[in-house]
C-alpha cells in the first residue's frame, strides 16, 4: 500500500519489526527513528516474536551501544539509530559486537563529522569513520530503500550471524517525504530464518549456556581467532543478494549488491553510493538518449565489498571510472570509495579518477555529474570536486549549462523557520499523494541556525515516481511568507515563464510598485509572472489565530496546483491536525482558510522597473546571510579554514523579520532591569550609568541609574 | 650520548620537550609515556618555554582527548600518549582538532582494539582506525625513531599547522630496551620556528583575540571551508621530509618520508610499516647478499600520503609488490596500507598484493618475512597471512626452513610473573650496555593474566647496533626459575650447541637424573649442554630476603657472559636499586650473591634418556597453557572465533607453582570459614554441610557443620 512517509520513517517501521530492543539517544538527522520506534512500542504494532520492542534511552551514544552490545551477548536482538558524532562514540563497542559475530543493526541518517565547524546536514564521514570496524554496510538510495533495504540488514545480520550499519543520506533521504509502497510486515517475517534466531539465543549468556565471553586473549591464539572469522564474511555477500532477491519479489524491484544503471556498452562510468545514484541515473538515462556510452555503478553492499559482485555488473567494455565519494579524509590520496574501487580492479584495464561531492548536504545537482561525464569523456581529472569553485587548489571540475526537465510541478515555499511551513508542505504532500494517484516528494532545506532562521520546501508533484534527490529548480510556484526576504533572497531568478509568485505581505496592491526591489520586478515583468499578494497575518488575527499563517498558506498553494475541491480537503485536515485543540482552533481555521481565498489578489497592474547599477563589495557574511554562500569561492572561505570567525556576526543575521518591536515606556519604568532579561535578542539593552561618571558604565558602584535603550527594529520575535 | 632507555621513554622524553601541557590517562602499553612525563615534571627538566609540563590525569581518554583540545584552543602546545580502546576515544576530538588546524601530537604505542576479545598486545588496528580524522601521522620503527621520529611529529605540528599521530609498535618498541644516541634538548630546540609558535599563540581564544571558534555551518559553506585546508596538507610532506634532513645531519641518520632498504635494481618488493621494517631489513639483505633483487619500502610517513615521496624511492625496475598490514579490517578487500598502495600505484605496472601479520604481538620472524620474498619470487597470492597457519581459509604462506645468524649473543630467562626476573633483565641490559661498548637490546614477553604467569625475558648482547624485532632464537643462555616449567613449556628445544642451561631448583644434582624430563634430558645430551643448577630459594632465606631471588640470578646470568669484576658491578648495582630499603636489605643481596657464586653447581652427571612413545590427544586449552598456542591453527579457533568459551578454565592455569601449600588443622579449626576468604585460589574450600541431610549442602539451614576440604597442591602464593 502506497504510503506518504520520509526516510526515517520507512526505515523505522523495518527496524522496530525486527527488534526486541532499541536503545536510542537521539542526534540530528536520525532521532525521529529512534522517535517512531518508540512510538510505535505504544501501538499495537509488534515485532517479529508478537511482542513490543522495549526502548531504552540512554545518557549518550556511548551507553546506547553498550546497552546493544549488552542485549546481544543476553540474547536480544537488538537496535540503534544514530549519526555523527553519535557514531563515533558507538565505534569502541562496534569492534566489539562485529569481532563476537552479534547480530546488531545500527541505522544511521548519515551525517557531516564536526571538523572546523559543527554541522548537522548530511554527508558520509561518519559511516566512513566506522568501515574498519567489521560491520557489515548497507548503503540505501532513497526513501524507498530505506525500507526495503534496512530489512535485508536486519534480515542477512540475522542469517549471517554479523552486524549491519545501513545508512542513507542525513536529510536528503532521511527527511525526504515521499510516497512509496512499504512491504507488508507479514511478508517480511516469512523472510526470516528462526533456525538462526535460535541459533544465536543459545549461543548467548544465560544461566544454561556455561559460557564466558568477552575474555582477554595473549599473542598466541588472537590472530588465528581473527582470521577464523573470514568464513562468515566471505559468505555474507551471498546473504545479502539471497535476501536482496526475495525482496525483489516482493516489490518489483532489481537490488543487487552493486546495481548497474546505464549503456550495456559504456565505457566511462561513475560508481558512487547513496542519494546522489538517483541523480546520476537521471543524468546517464539523458546521456543515453544523446547516443553516450555511460553508466553508474550504484553501491548498496559497501562492506563486506565484494569484487565478484561488482565484476558481474560492471561493463566489460569499461574504460574509464570516477568514483564519488561524499567525505573528505585529509591527508588521504583519495576517499575510501575511491581506495576499494582502485583496489579492486588492479588488474583490468582501467582508468580510474576519484572525487568528493555533497559534503555536508551540499545540492548535488545533474549539473554537477554531468560536468564528472564530461571529464571522463574528455580529460582525467583526479582528485576532483564539484559543488564547489576551488580557486585555491584548483580541483573543482568546470560547471557546465546543463538543465534536465524531470517532468514535475516544482514548488519552492520560502518560510520563517516555525512558522508552520515545514508542516504545511508535509501535509500538502500527504493530500496529494494519497488523495490522487499523483507521486509527490518534499525536501525542506532547514537553516541549522534554529527557529528564526529561513526554512525553503522543495515540493515536487507528478504523474511518474519522483527520485530527483536535488533541490527544485524552475519552480512552478514560489511562495514567500516574510516579504522581508524579497530585498535578501534571490528567490524567483529561476521561476517558470508564466510561474506564480505568491507573497505574503501587508503591503497593499497599489504600494507594490514603490515596494519590490527592481530585480524582482525585472523578473516579473520579463518572465511574465503571475503575482498574488495575501496578508495572511491580517486573516489569522481577524479570526482569532493571531500569527497562525500555515493553514491560510496551505489552502492557497492547494488551489494552485488546481487540487480538487480544496476547501472540502483542507477543513478535513484541519480537523484531524487540531483535534485535540478544541472546536474554538477548528472553527477559526475554518473561518481562515475562507477568507484566505477571498482575499488572495492578484497583481495586475505594470511594474515599474528602474535601471540600477548596483556595485556594492559585500563581505562573506553578508553573502551567506543573503543565502548566497553556495557560491562563495574556496579563497573566500581562506581565513576561516580553521573555524576561526570573528565576534559579533549574529547581530547581522535574521534582521527585520519581526512585524513587531518592543519600546521602553519611561514612565512606566521601575528600573527593574527584566525587559532586558526577557528580550533574547537585545532589542532592549539597559546601561548601567553614573551621573558622577558622565554615564560611563561604573558595575559595581552603588550610586548608579539605568538607561534603558532601545535598538533598531532587530526583534525576530 | 648514549642511554639504555625504551620506546616509551625515548619518547617521552622529546614529548616533554616540546609540550607545555600533557592531558594523561593510562592505558597499557603507552602509560610509561605518560608515567616519564609526570615524573619529569618533578625534576629540573624543562621544555621549550624553559617551564615544566602541567599534567593533567583526567576521567578518561575522552577527557584526555578534551583536554588536549582545550588547551591548544587557549594557545599551549598539548600532547597526549595512548593506545587501542583510549585512542578510539579521542577520535570525536581528533576530528575537530585536525579541522581547526591545532598543532596537537598524540603519541601511541599501537595496540589491538578489543574485538572477539581484549588483548594489551601491539598491532595498529588502532592507528588505522584513526586515519580518517585528518591527523598526520608518523611511524617510528624502533626505540631510537621514537626519539627521533617523535621530535620530527612535534616540531612538524608546529610547523604546519596540523596535528600529528606518532605511533610506534605497542610492547615490541614501546617496551624494549636498546641502546640509543638520543638527541640533546639544546639541539632540538633550534629546530623550533618560534614564529609558528606565536602565530599559534595569537590566532587561538584570549580576551586580545575578539574570534571565536567551534561553531556551527551550514551546508552553504562548509564544504569549501574543507577545501580551504587542501594546501596545508599539501605542504605537510616537505616541512616533515626537512625536519627529517635536520635530524640526520644532528644523527647521521637517513629518515624520508618512504625509505627504501634494498637492491637497487630490485623487482620484488615489500612495503611496511613499525617494527617489522627492522626484521624485514635482515632478510633483505641477507637475500640480497645471495644476489637476489629484494627490497624494502619503509612507511614513516603514512599521512599525508604522499606518492611524490614513495616514488622517489621505489625502484623503476618494481614489478611486484607485497603489502604488509599489522591489522585485519574484516569486510574490506584488503588491509588500509595496501589500499593506499594500490591507489598511489595505479597507473604502473607493478603487481601488488596485500597481507597480514603479527596481530596482537604475534611474533614475526624473518622466516615468515622470507616467505613473503618467496612467494613473490614464485606464484602471487593475495589476502595472505603469515605467522599463523589457516587451514581453514587457507590464506596462510607456506613455512621455510629459514635462519638468520643475526651475531647477537642471546639469552632467554623463563620468569614467574612478579617474581623480578624482567627487572632483572633490565638491569642486565644496564650494566652491559652502559659498562662496556656492546650494544644490547631486551623484549619481554609479558603474560596478561597477571602476575603469576610466566614472563619470558629475550636479551640479546653484540658489538654491533641490534635491529632484531622478534624473539631470542637459538639462545646461547637459558635459564629458568621455576622447575615445574620443565615440564611445562619447551624451553630449550632451540638451544645453541654447548649452550648453557641454568635451573634454579631445591633438588639436588643426583635427584634430576630421575626428576628432568626425557625431552630435556635428550636435548642435553645431543647438543651437549652445560647444565647448572642454583637454589635461590634457599639462598635467600639463608640470608634473610625469603622469595627474593632476582640478584641472585643476575649474578649468575652476568657471570655466564662473562662480565668483567661481576661481583663488583652487582654490589654497586645493589646499592642503587635498594638504596631506599636501608642497610639490611643492601647486605643480605650482597651476602645472597657471594653465596650464589659458590652454590652454582655444574651438572656433569650423564643423563639417562628413556625412549617415550607420547601420543596424548590434548585440547586447544592444554596447548595454550603449554604456551603452545602459537602452534595452533585457525580451524582449532573456529569454535571460538566469537569470543565464546567453556567456563572453569582458570583452575587449569598456573598449577603447581608454588612451594608451599595451605595445609587445614582440624583441631585448630573454630570454623571461622576465614581460611577460604583469604586464599585467593580456593586451595582451602569450606564445605557447608549438614548430618540431617547427608553432607549436601544446605545453605541457608541452621543445623550445619563446615567442613573444610584442601585441593590439590595448586597455590601460587
Amino acid at each position: 500500500m502506497y504510503k506518504i512517509t520520509d526516510g526515517n520513517t520507512a526505515c523505522a517501521d523495518v527496524a522496530y519489526l525486527f527488534s526486541e530492543i532499541a536503545s536510542i539517544y537521539p542526534i540530528t538527522p536520525s532521532s525521529p527513528m529512534a522517535t517512531t520506534v518508540d512510538v510505535l512500542s505504544h501501538t499495537d504494532k509488534t515485532n517479529l516474536f508478537n511482542d513490543k520492542v522495549k526502548v531504552v534511552e540512554m545518557q549518550s551514544e556511548a551507553g546506547a551501544a553498550g546497552t546493544m552490545h549488552g542485549a546481544l551477548l543476553a540474547g536480544s536482538l537488538a537496535t540503534t539509530f544514530t549519526a555523527s558524532q553519535g557514531l563515533l562514540l558507538m565505534i569502541p563497542n562496534m569492534y566489539k559486537i562485529a569481532g563476537e559475530c552479534l547480530p546488531a543493526v545500527i541505522h544511521v541518517a548519515a551525517r557531516t563529522i564536526a571538523t572546523h565547524a559543527l554541522s548537522i546536514f548530511g554527508d558520509h564521514s561518519d559511516v566512513y569513520a566506522t568501515r574498519a570496524t567489521g560491520f557489515c554496510m548497507l548503503a540505501s538510495t532513497n526513501v524507498e530503500d530505506a525500507n526495503y533495504l534496512g530489512a535485508v540488514a536486519h534480515l542477512s545480520a540475522i542469517k549471517g550471524s554479523l552486524p549491519f550499519l545501513h545508512f542513507f543520506d542525513g536529510f536528503r533521504t532521511s527527511h525526504e517525504v515521499d510516497k512509496i509502497n512499504e512491504i507488508e510486515d507479514k511478508d517480511l517475517l516469512k523472510l526470516v530464518d528462526y533456525d538462526k534466531v535460535n541459533e544465536f539465543k543459545e549461543r548467548m549468556l544465560n544461566v544454561n549456556s556455561n559460557v564466558q565471553k568477552g575474555m582477554a586473549e595473549n599473542e598466541d591464539i588472537y590472530f588465528q581467532s581473527v582470521e577464523a572469522r573470514n568464513s562468515l564474511y566471505n559468505e555474507m555477500p551471498d546473504i545479502v543478494n539471497n535476501y536482496m532477491q526475495e525482496i525483489n519479489k516482493l516489490t518489483g524491484k532489481d537490488y543487487k549488491p552493486f546495481n548497474y544503471y546505464g549503456a550495456k556498452d559504456a565505457t566511462n562510468v561513475v560508481v558512487a553510493m547513496g542519494s546522489v545514484c538517483d541523480t546520476a541515473k537521471l543524468v546517464v538515462s539523458d546521456l543515453m538518449g544523446k547516443g553516450l556510452k555511460v553508466g553508474l555503478i550504484e553501491v548498496h553492499l559497501y562492506r563486506p565489498f565484494s569484487v565478484k559482485y561488482l565484476l558481474e555488473v560492471l561493463p566489460k567494455t569499461t574504460k574509464k571510472i570516477a568514483v564519488l565519494d561524499r567525505t573528505k579524509e585529509a591527508g588521504s590520496m583519495g576517499e575510501p570509495l575511491y581506495l576499494d574501487i582502485c583496489s579492486a580492479l588492479k588488474n583490468k584495464d582501467i582508468k580510474i579518477v576519484g572525487g568528493r561531492y555533497g559534503l555536508s548536504s551540499k545540492n548535488t545537482t545533474p549539473a554537477q555529474i554531468y560536468s564528472v561525464y564530461k571529464m571522463l569523456a574528455k580529460e582525467l581529472k583526479d582528485n576532483f570536486t564539484i559543488g564547489i569553485e576551488d580557486d585555491v587548489t584548483n580541483l573543482s571540475l568546470p560547471i557546465y549549462d546543463y538543465h534536465l526537465d524531470i517532468g514535475a510541478k516544482g514548488i519552492k515555499i520560502f518560510g520563517f523557520g516555525s512558522d508552520g511551513m515545514v508542516s504545511t508542505s508535509k501535509d500538502i504532500m500527504k493530500i496529494v499523494g494519497e488523495g490522487t494517484d499523483n507521486f509527490v516528494q518534499s525536501y525542506n532545506q532547514y537553516d541549522s541556525k534554529k527557529s528564526g532562521g529561513v526554512t525553503i520546501c522543495n515540493l515536487r508533484i507528478s504523474d511518474k515516481k519522483i527520485n530527483a534527490p536535488f533541490y527544485v529548480t524552475d519552480p512552478d510556484i514560489v511562495v514567500v511568507t516574510k516579504e522581508e526576504y524579497l530585498f535578501k533572497f534571490d528567490m524567483i531568478d529561476d521561476i517558470k515563464e508564466k510561474g506564480i509568485f505568491v507573497i505574503n505581505t501587508i503591503k497593499g496592491v497599489d504600494e507594490l510598485n514603490g515596494y519590490l526591489p527592481n530585480k524582482v520586478k525585472k523578473i516579473i515583468n520579463d518572465r511574465h509572472v503571475r503575482l498574488y499578494t495575501i496578508d495572511a497575518e491580517k486573516i489569522a488575527t481577524k479570526v482569532g489565530i493571531k500569527g497562525k499563517i500555515s493553514k491560510i498558506m496551505e489552502v492557497i498553494i492547494l488551489n494552485f496546483i488546481n487540487f480538487p475541491n480544496v476547501l472540502e480537503v483542507v477543513n478535513h485536515s484541519i480537523e484531524k491536525q487540531f483535534s485535540t485543540k478544541g472546536d474554538e482552533v477548528i472553527n477559526a481555521n475554518k473561518k481562515a482558510i475562507l477568507e484566505a481565498m477571498d482575499n488572495l489578489v492578484e497583481v495586475k497592474t505594470k511594474l515599474d522597473v528602474v535601471e540600477e547599477k548596483v556595485n556594492i563589495k559585500r563581505n562573506i557574511f553578508d553573502e551567506i546571510n543573503a543565502r548566497r554562500g553556495d557560491e562563495l569561492k574556496v579563497s573566500d572561505l581562506m581565513p576561516f579554514k580553521d573555524g576561526t570567525f570573528p565576534c559579533g556576526l549574529a547581530k547581522n543575521e535574521k534582521r527585520k523579520t519581526s512585524n513587531m518591536v518592543p519600546k521602553w515606556v519611561s514612565e512606566n519604568c521601575i528600573q527593574c532591569g527584566q525587559c532586558a532579561i526577557v528580550c533574547p535578542h537585545a532589542v532592549i539593552r539597559p546601561i548601567v550609568s553614573s551621573d558622577k561618571n558622565n554615564g560611563v558604565p561604573m558595575i559595581g558602584k552603588p550610586e548608579y541609574n539605568f538607561e534603558i535603550v532601545v535598538s533598531e527594529a532587530d526583534c525576530t520575535g
